[in-house]
């Protein structure tokens, strides 16, 4: 099956190549895993259907499952994330993948559709498009797959409404979850990254500026705190109240959504829900307010909303579109909605996406070992294996630490002591 | 039983009404508690044995239980952290206590016991002292106790070994790992009062020093922000990779302790273990070291090796130790290795016990009206409580936020939306 | 003319050098220069009155000034900020003195006059007290008076109009201007020491507070950057456009007091001018908003007004006085409206004041051996004094920094070299 | 004169004018001096030749001076700094422009000898370049040179050590010095722009890294800002201790380059002076290392030391340089030691450049109005002007700040308040 592609350019293989070793050289854990597991070849025999953004980070995945003996095809889990050189790398490598920047949307479900013509053992999601195709369109494949992984917190949350709904078809890995994950690449790799994505699109001064995250989860509290490391004051809007006082501890401001729309200079949103800018926040934007998401959907800003308040339209940079409205006010949307991180700058960097993928690689290996014996639920990761990896990534780094002692170990529960 | 008590002096009851009354001022969420509890008389037949730091806020969680309709005594979690005048103020309103600065191992004990005396029906632990007691002294007592709450993380770790080993002989509701305690008071809390201890203990300028945090977990994460914004560069020791990989992250620096010893100019132990700082540490460390603890026991510095070490110890300073090594270096010891925030300063501020005590109080309660219908083990709070006191919480201080609406709850777990 | 004093109670002596040595730890610039002009005795024949805080630190410059040769009478700079057991130890070890904390202004002018019973030939302010004396009451002195000295801001800038005025009378060193002075002891000093003082009157928990400062020169910079350091939010207020931008720009919140008035929750002034807080500000100020100020004097906040719309006043902590308004809220007067930082903490850290006092003494040193060829002008230190004391603490720290070749600092000014 | 020009290709006009209208949106202060000088035409027979950095905030102030009167002809201060768009935006609106990105140092001076075709009555440089040229090959031009302004600390700095020489055949004005210049655009905007050429440059993680800033002047200051910010942790190189010693109160971690160089992940040069990071140097880093410039020239790195070391130097992405060493370590040099922030990313946020260039403009006009006045020294600007723009630049960002009333100026400067 493999060795087919649709991709934009294959002449572009070889800057992508270049691309894909640079970010290799920070992905070490990976790269530990990638010689062990060439030898071992652990996956003879899988069929992997995997949708992924992708990017340098994904192709040293990609790789990586390869050498470990996958049969693999590889789509894009969103229309704009495709790094273009990327994909002629791995294509012109030998890599089944269908993925370029800018699909319609037809063209997105055409491509998800293709990779499930491998009849896959496993599935690998990054926001739960291709799983959900299965389940909606696919379920004939279900049967024969032995498991999925999912890599973001959006699509785990579904994941689990759908296995407490008693519709979740095959187990599913959250890698989301795990520790190395969900608190580094959620945290350091999407607050770098947004950052990143806005300068890139604007390169207007943060220092100054307020600046207001929607959203004080994972990857919201490492904007904010990026945000803030730039110069700028920020302000948090939340649902949970928790995590709402959480912001205010940590020296945020806290205020509601219609609160915050007529103060900030800069908007993005990181909440997983729909609708959190809508037309009574633009209505009451500052004329040059600059908009993004950096969610995984591209609903989280209403867009039919400033539509239809808007006059005209026009690319003011790449990945920057300047809405002028009836009143004369502009309002700036980066990357059309879509993840700013992704869309504007290059996602994640490879440091924090060695981890995330070093715990793709090892759950699907555990499904590809235990899967059959797995119930149609969402496992997390055993903190074992957490804590290997970030072993790993220690030594990498050259940091040593402390070990406890027996002796040590015995005191911390021994409930014998006291005072 | 009330009003019989042991303090250190009655007549210091004024200044203690006034500094309890202070700190009530930035409890409102206990206040509402207690307003509405006075009416009701949920705790009406309780006894209720506690042992907990007795500071201003511990007096307004004690007038809160006595005015639910708890009959209560009160003894002090560690022999330093007593403040006399609370204890005066209690005392003098007719609550029972046993309670002074400065207790001996032997009174320590001794004021346990006496609070057991009541013949308890439900326990209140903050480190898990009495409890233990009850465990090993006096199990005659088990049978009779409903439940009890335990406050820190190091009582809680323990309290699940000793369930894991079918030891545990009543339920115990683990208020430390409440949301809205463990992210709160462990983090800002610890992180500020830390800081405040050391200071008045010392007058050193915090910038340009380096501080060696042992401990990631909440409290060092809050020591650690808290001492890099005083101007201090941080190195934190660590034995789990994925913390020390954290502080990495962070932007602090990660070493052992052996490496540490040298470099450092304040040392703070935040790990709930023993002997963390030891000989071969005092041994490299510079002329001057400052060397405290705020973990709950006073045996994470060992300073038994450090007086084996010393020529001659002197008081410096109020809470502050020269220990002259054999060959002239001097380490100051503060607060005799006891906890630092609560020895030198005034513990966690009343804002963040505001809903640690708020959560002992509904947990009390619900060991109250649900406990001979739980098993012998260790409970979680309910995230609806945890959510329910941060709103309160916030709306005391004036923020609103937003809520989501239906159609946002539908989509966050609608599996059949995408990209 | 020596060992006369007027202090509060001898007896403290021994506690007072305790702590004057503690601070002496901490001082290692000033404890070089003490220990070279020890033998040098370049001050004899000096007649020295000096106005000063009377800390631990300043005790430890009045114990150079005395081993360096000179006549020392010392009074305190400010009728709170004594310390009384290091007042003490001076007394006890020869120092004449005349200082006790809680002095009344009578008391006050009365000990300045009392060190101008000495007849000096050099001064030493600390907020121009002393100086401004001699210039209104003892013009008779000035005439022998070879020169003086001047540590804070307010002063230098008064001390500037007057000389502009030309009105000075004898030559003044701005001790405060002196890089490592005002960048260190303005900054970091007031900074740490200003949120210590407001610890211990109150042991709020400053995360999630807003927290105004009212200007933000030196001092008001440093204490903003270490109120977000423990986790508040920051508001700026200013008069100088250059100033506020710049605070925009680090990220603080800007805007006038009318407007913090009613969003602040604890207030600090730090501006040099009077009427900064005034009868609207309380008029709109939270109930339980906390006030305070570390500028030189007590006008800054005005204190007659809140008198004015309080019907009582108690005292709820030390240093902390609960007025309650008339509309039944209440604000809470840290220290009675003086530098909050000496009044209620200890000053400034020794780490700070050992960079300030050098200059100190390197000051009045130059006055003794140059002051006869100066004017009546208010002088600056010379960079390279700074950058000697500057080196000299580097080294006392433990770090080397690199040097300039004599090809790079050839090339650094040379104007033929280019692109 | 006008209208003639050598870019790279003036079809890129339009795109250059969409990025320079973007600008201009953020440049509210020199668009008001605009608006007003476009009507007074105050540079009516100026002829002006400027050598700054072909940015979008540089075509606005050429438009702003070009609409104000002057005879203008552009030129670059980098070879690898021009925006060829916004070169093609300027050419195609009659603007003379000599610049394209990736001149040869021929020609660098050839350009900038086009410039002086002129015969200028007003010189305008961003490092000195123009003005070095008139007095090396072009001194017949002087006389006719009514004065002149420079941008950078490194320019004044040597034009500085000509004036002492006697050399500075016009006046100068020191843009650079003005407050609302060198405290903002060397701060906020290296320090940004910086971090974000490097991240358009590598896409590394910064968090958890060392990253080494050699220099704390202004840029530097800004550079290990928001590197922390970021989540870094800093190494700051320095060779004035005052500096050195700031940035150690400033909590970061001060050591040698000797030092250094083994430790850190990350090196930026902001010092001014050449040969700041050497052969052994190099020898002693770590494999991977990243290093780059953001001082004026590019001598800070030694080049031609890390190329004798190199076996093989490849492009690994766009301004990233592969430099494999012969014991196989790899280092990577962006943007060939140019200014990292302008070859990488775009230069200074127009925010800040907002202010840079009206000062520009004003200090243009000044010359123009009193420059037959001045003496051939470097001058300093009015703070009055400063403050102006500081107040303009506030208002458009819609903040107010407090005014003193007469009675609190009164009290500022008077001598006889006290205590």
């Amino acid at each position: 099956m493999s060795n087919n592609y649709d991709i934009k350019d294959i002449n572009q293989a070889e800057g992508g190549r270049r691309r894909i070793d640079w970010a290799e050289r920070e992905m070490p854990v990976l790269r530990q895993i990638r010689e062990r597991f060439a030898k071992e070849k652990p996956l003879k025999g899988v069929r992997l259907s995997a949708c992924l953004h992708v990017t340098t980070e994904t192709a040293n995945l990609a790789r990586t499952l390869h050498d470990g003996g996958a049969d693999l095809v590889l789509t894009a889990s969103n229309p704009l994330s495709t790094q273009d050189d990327v994909a002629a790398a791995l294509a012109a490598d030998g890599i089944s993948i269908y993925a370029w920047h800018g699909q319609t949307k037809e063209d997105f479900y055409w491509a998800i559709d293709k990779t499930l013509e491998l009849t896959p053992t496993l599935t690998l999601d990054d926001g739960a498009d291709l799983i959900f195709r299965v389940h909606s369109a696919r379920t004939d494949l279900a049967p024969g797959v032995i498991g999925g992984t999912e890599e973001t917190t959006t699509g785990v949350h579904r994941l689990r409404a759908m296995a407490d709904a008693g519709k979740l078809l095959y187990p599913v890995i959250a890698v989301n979850d795990a520790e190395t994950k969900w608190d580094f690449d959620n945290v350091y790799g999407t607050g770098q990254s947004s950052i990143d994505g806005i300068l890139r699109a604007t390169s207007i001064l943060l220092a100054g500026k307020t600046f207001v995250v929607a959203g004080y989860g994972h990857c919201g509290r490492g904007v904010a705190a990026r945000a803030r490391g730039m110069g700028s004051r920020v302000v948090v809007c939340e649902v949970d109240p928790i995590y709402a006082l959480r912001a205010m501890m940590d020296g945020f401001d806290v205020m509601t959504m219609d609160e915050a729309a007529s103060v900030g200079d800069v908007f993005i949103t990181a909440t997983g829900v729909r609708d959190i800018i809508v037309k009574r926040h633009f209505e009451r934007m500052k004329d040059g307010a600059v908009i993004c998401n950096t969610g995984h959907y591209d609903c989280e800003i209403n867009i039919p909303d400033l539509a239809a308040l808007s006059t005209s339209v026009r690319e003011v940079r790449a990945n920057n579109d300047e809405h002028t409205l009836k009143d004369g006010r502009r309002i700036y949307l980066l990357a059309k909605g879509r993840l700013v991180n992704l869309a504007a700058a290059e996602g994640h960097p490879s440091e924090v996406m060695d981890m995330s993928f070093a715990n793709q690689f090892l759950s699907l290996l555990r499904l590809c070992r235990e899967g059959r014996g797995l119930q149609k639920k969402v496992y997390t990761i055993d903190r074992s294996q957490d804590t290997e990896i970030a072993a790993m990534k220690l030594a990498t780094m050259g940091r040593k630490i402390d070990t406890l002692s027996a002796a040590q170990k015995a005191y911390a529960t021994d409930f014998a002591s006291g005072t």
